[in-house]
């Protein structure tokens, strides 16, 4: 396969994950949250498919398309570690969905990321809300729900907060 | 639709472009030539569809994946209009297929590049081979050849040299 193939396959798995997560929160109210903006386009894709629904956006510093660069107050820079708990703090434990792609190249590095992340992750999410992630996320309110078909198991995973 | 749906869309597109080209050019002999390495996943993919096939690859600076770095030998780097030209004059006009996917978001300067790079495209290529752009190509050399089915008109072109 070649690195075009494998890209195609990983955005259209990363669409399937979020199709699959916005299914689950129907009836979960609550506000999104997106780590890392990057280039810009899955906070497109969250805004286009949860219409009305407030989404916060975390990066180091803003590099996306114009078109999709949040507004001030819905936009937290900075390390992830320190803006995560900040957002937690402003916004209280009421997310209904978090994805979250941040790591590296460097997967050790990623997986100390994750294990920081997890524990703030699940008490920033109301019981039922799904989060995506890049990277394992291993907590005990955290429950692994199944990958939508055709999306590799370890390129996504997803789990709900219990 | 998205950014994330509509990127998805014009890879896909590029792709089942590549593919076509790749069954015109069963026949013809002759190198290959992508004009625009960028991240290098289409270079991995011609690479991976075309073994065998000598490919030469043009851009400004290398930003490519470190996997998808050509040698030396295949690599011409600076402005496009200066060694495209270099290239007709030390490989000969024996090409079957040119990739070009150079354009930026100014179309006007776009359209003046594609003015540019037409006719040196024409020379370059042998009879049959094919031509894929990212920008309308317009030469009496060059013939427009279908687009693959589910690739919207205008989003890449095809041509052959007649």
């Amino acid at each position: 396969m070649s690195r075009l193939d494998s890209f195609i396959r990983r955005l259209q798995a990363q669409r399937a994950c979020l199709t699959e997560a916005v299914a689950h929160i129907r009836d979960v109210d609550g506000f999104v949250l997106e780590l890392g903006l990057g280039n810009g386009r899955t906070y497109d894709h969250l805004r286009d498919r949860l219409p009305g629904r407030e989404i916060y956006v975390f990066d180091r510093q803003v590099n996306a398309h114009p078109d999709c660069i949040p507004a001030a107050d819905h936009l937290f820079l900075g390390e992830i570690t320190t803006t995560l708990p900040q957002a937690l703090a402003k916004l209280g434990p009421n997310a209904a969905l978090v994805h979250t792609d941040v790591g590296t190249g460097d997967q050790k590095s990623n997986e100390r990321l994750a294990a920081t992340l997890a524990p703030i992750i699940r008490s920033i999410l109301r019981v039922g809300g799904i989060v995506i992630s890049d990277q394992a996320l291993k907590h005990p309110g955290l429950s692994p729900i199944a990958l939508p078909e055709g999306v590799k198991p370890g390129r996504y995973f997803m789990n709900k907060a219990v």
